[in-house]
């Protein structure tokens, strides 16, 4: 029996997202932090696996392949060379075929996903990028995903572009960008952002990444705004972070000087994510996952949160009795008081960081697509390249 | 070719251990907080495996299987029947063979661990307390684990009791206690206690968990002076949290009011590691790893400072350049200009939670074995248990 | 020789204003916080002097009469009973005397103060509060003021009565409100209210107290764009608080948990009014000075600032070396070093304070002028009425 | 009738000092930062006056005569040059005068202070470091103050050339040293310090300056201890800074980078204060008052903490209800909700600086009395010997 489709899914209820893999397995140790890129899929099938189970299990309703940042223009970008022995489109094949096969252990679809490339950000022109998102559209109609996600764009006409490539296929396709409430990095509101991924096809519109799941609402917020002014109705999706980004500026975590490497402060707990996902739904939003930082206890929260909505709590709350309530099989009777959602919600975690402010300035270089510091190549990054970075660094503080 | 043995590579340089199995595993949705015991090792063995290849591409030198708090009384208590279906010994002897598994995937060690008891706990005496220790070695003796480890005792007696049982197997024992430079819970020095393990029997002598990795190290340093007047020459141990713990008084995270769901803004990032495992080092410590928290980013983190000591860098770095040099590939100038070590040596990450303080006052009750609060039992945690302790926690606010 | 007036001075360059009189004289214990009065003008004018005279050596060019909350039903309001022994008007010539006596001394002119009233805020009209203003003004007119200052209004309708009253007497008036970016308490805008001010007859116009001096500057500038797009001129005015209040709502400090007894670790340095003033300078502010918590050396800061715009620095800083040149003279040599601008603009202060946050959730009542708890009474308040108060704050925690 | 004096005053109760002067006049703009030197009390006595007048309507016991660093060494060190016109001999006279004035106006006593030298710091000897002393002490003898106070001491070995040099003039003599509990500058421990004191003659011992009341009282704790372990009974004497010092080594807050100019969130509140009291009394404290940072308000709430034992509540109480209890009268219910013990003592207020940490790193150049670096000499800090500084201070960034 073919399984539902997510529109239809969608139309009769929420569906939960996974959460972020690149941050995931980059801390488990099968993804480089810089280039960002899947390799993992094919270099280490299992541990790519195993991290697509704990998100069924914790309620995903969505398998998305590993293909972030699958391009071949990317794989090949700044000395990366992973494109030497892997091309997108293997990558893809491999990444589907795994989602598939988890996916077929619970009732999840599977997505294939693409997102923004070099040579947009370069500069190169319509034609290039959209060869960029057709290579990586193939392996997915080959591999017959279920739906498309076009994802993690910082400019609404790329964006398009891609939407434009996918809906060629005839496959529902999920339009989301990284951006906040002030639009994306040309200036578009993100009213018009939302109705011009509508009107490009997209069934599915919101965000992903580079904000924490608050600020992402209030996008989401300003988004469902343009799209009523302009009469559409596509369903509403979101992905946000799992850190806490009060201080971010329109570039989003990218920008903090924490990342990506000393964010584990900001790390919501699950209990940011009961808050979440009620706020979420209470907006309108139907399609609610996470992006990076989000690991499978962030997702369980969620279908914790949304389990009468849902009908059922999540196959991982077998290990986790709502709002705490196992902690009264702990040995300290302290700790067993604790046992309540009162505890949890009013908890306002000490950071343990005497010496750490809770804000940070953002880099702010304030430049976007279009700027010749942003076009990339296949060459390392050289010394004096990097020399020249550190200096503009240096000298904005 | 045998492989060589704890004890010889102790003598010939630094071991590196692995990380927290709980709380990782939680957190992706197979074990139960409050319990913390380790079933998952039978019903998801796959899961188990997985974290364990992780640890090993990290760079860890010892596979401790995953058998954390499986003493048959642990197992029964209040209300958590695991005990049921599986028993300790059924669950050492699965994780022993998981472990087995993925070490001889690499050149690693197995250890059988074991920890404190309800028993004692419950003050029910030595007999009783050493026949729960019995019943675990049985397991790992038939499992033939290379050596042994008696971890997380809050008690110096009890963890004699362990010893003693341990060391009658002729596999070498360590012995590590989760306390902080004030000592155990009864009283007994940081100093005192290090003596007594190590005339008990333990071959290796430290701490683990309870406490962050500065506080551990003090500890591990008083240790080594009481070692040292006791004219004792054990091998020194750390397998501290990843939480940094300023605030905590001598009973540990467990006191703290975010433990454990919301100890997030606590976790510390690769970089704190660096800094431990270079102090620890330095301290004379040769087996270095980590407990709750700690993921395998950490533990590369420790084998990437010492590389030059060990000759060698992990696997897992092939994905992660030293000090962040992978960023040179990121598309954003100002991310490119963060691949140094002086830059994330510096860097004090903003927490992004301007709501919460630094440190917290910990839950304090001050009481330990002997007091009647402590008494564990079989039967679920009643209501009016509860209110009992939530009463006694409004009361010391 | 007359002096120059108030408006000849703001239409030849900027006018700095003085500081807070209720908070400064509260801290030297001879003002009630509470009821926030000036009897001290009567019971203890050699303090009420002193003060005057720290802030005419500090720059300031007004000496503003301390008459703060001088209304007849405030001097009486909840069990205060001042009014027993002291009217508002004998208050208002004691105070203007001591004004002028200190203006005297040097170049400064006297201004007359009146605020908003509990008849306002009971909602007993429009006759009976101006009376309240009436009788304010003409003590200042036998008093002979140089100009009349309307401050502290949180509803606009009530500044307007204020202004009605006060331009009667041919004195220039200013007109200043104490809200934020959000606007007046009843939800007219911060731009209408500019409008509103300057149309009821305020030559200068702006913002009191309530924020902190960056967010005050923010209302201006909504006031600013207000006053433009009506084609009106007047002068803006700027007398913020000099505490940092980033988590105000639209009530501002009033709402904050740590109003009015703990507001220490929010106090501005001298630095952070370096910037304002040069903000306020650049934003086109002419008469800049302080509220709540501004004290001499704040308002030197202001004045150091604009020493080139003003031709001269202020006789105070014949104590203070331009951004801590005096530190050269210091016995350490690491203070020593200190002896910079950069040192001093880069400096972000540790708070000394790890068991707090850096921000608070404001109490949010939300009621203003219309609601039954805000209707004013000669008698104390009673226990029954403390309890309820403190019974709804909790039902609001 | 002669007033009781000091001793019979500490025999039969307790007694409040007052607070502290350079920091206060600075803020008020009378004093230098760099020098802290007293020539106000010549050139502004209406200002000094004043504050004494503010400190004895607060409760205190004592003025002491506003001689702080009157050495003549100090008055012409680094190119201050107050010399030239004023000698320590004027100034402490004048002091002397304008303390006694006050003082009878209610009942308190009069004190004359003398602190650490640069005489001393330059290793010039005992013979010239005991001629300054002497030069101020006639000065206060034939003002004929109450009795002398020798404070403000990094090296135990000043203090008793000092005390001294004190005792010769028959008056009872009070010795308090700059210290935390890690004793003095030249590593003598605080016990030590405290027994040396009392055996060069100090009737009352203890600390004042450099370190946040629970730290200071953290001293005095061991110098109780050393004291008791000789058999030696001074009365003991507190007069701590008015912020908090959580993170400072032995050097004290002159280390913080935040020392002078931005301590501002470091200020105690008065709850602080009468925390300090209460725990000063129990400790067996007797004289308890302020150093920098104390004002008026601070003082009242160690009267207002100790009423009971004194047997009456201070002159300014009149402006102030304990624990809150005039915000009865405040227009806002939310804040007459607040006019409670328990909202007071519980609230931890925020710090309103996102930007902020907790805690900083304090300068840490670990030299003392003997470095060459600490010599003083009467000719300004050249621009060299500034660049010098600030070298070594960057290199220990």
């Amino acid at each position: 029996m073919p399984k539902k489709g997510i529109l239809e899914r969608l139309r009769d209820g929420v569906v939960i997202g996974d959460g972020g893999f690149v941050f995931a397995l980059e801390k488990r140790g099968y993804v480089k932090a810089g280039p960002w890129t899947p390799e993992a899929a094919c270099e280490h099938p299992e541990a790519v696996k195993q991290l697509h189970r704990e998100f069924l299990r914790a309620g995903s309703d969505v398998m998305q392949a590993f293909t972030f940042y699958a391009s071949d223009d990317k794989l090949e970008n700044r000395g990366h060379y992973a494109q030497k022995s892997l091309t997108g489109k293997s990558i893809n094949k491999a990444a589907s075929k795994l989602a598939r096969d988890v996916a077929n252990e619970g009732d999840a679809l599977v997505a294939g996903g693409m997102c923004q490339t070099p040579t947009y950000l370069s500069g190169i022109g319509k034609e290039a990028t959209q060869k960029m998102f057709q290579v990586q559209l193939d392996a997915f109609i080959e591999e017959d995903v279920d739906f498309l996600i076009c994802e993690y764009f910082e400019h609404v006409e790329e964006a398009e572009w891609a939407i434009e490539v996918c809906k060629k296929s005839g496959k529902p396709v999920a339009g989301t960008m990284c951006i906040g409430p002030e639009g994306d990095l040309h200036g578009v509101t993100a009213g018009e952002c939302a109705v011009r991924l509508a009107k490009a096809g997209a069934d599915i519109v919101g965000v992903n990444c580079h904000f924490d799941p608050q600020i992402s609402l209030e996008c989401i917020s300003k988004m469902k705004e343009g799209l009523d002014a302009a009469g559409l109705k596509p369903y509403l999706m979101a992905q946000p972070l799992a850190y806490h980004t009060p201080d971010c500026n329109k570039q989003g975590f990218i920008d903090l000087p924490e990342f990506p490497f000393a964010l584990e402060p900001r790390i919501c707990t699950r209990w940011d994510m009961h808050k979440y996902a009620r706020d979420a739904y209470n907006l309108g939003v139907r399609y609610i996952g996470g992006c990076c930082g989000f690991e499978a206890y962030h997702v369980r929260a969620i279908a914790e949160e949304l389990a009468e909505e849902r009908g059922a709590k999540p196959a991982g709350s077998d290990k986790h009795g709502m709002w705490g309530q196992e902690l009264k099989m702990h040995t300290k009777p302290w700790v067993r008081a604790r046992a309540n959602k009162e505890y949890w919600e009013t908890t306002k975690p000490a950071t343990g960081r005497p010496y750490s402010a809770s804000m940070a300035k953002p880099a702010g270089w304030g430049i976007t697509q279009g700027n010749e510091e942003l076009k990339q190549h296949a060459e390392g990054t050289t010394s004096d390249e990097l020399q020249h970075v550190r200096d503009i660094a240096s000298s904005k503080k």
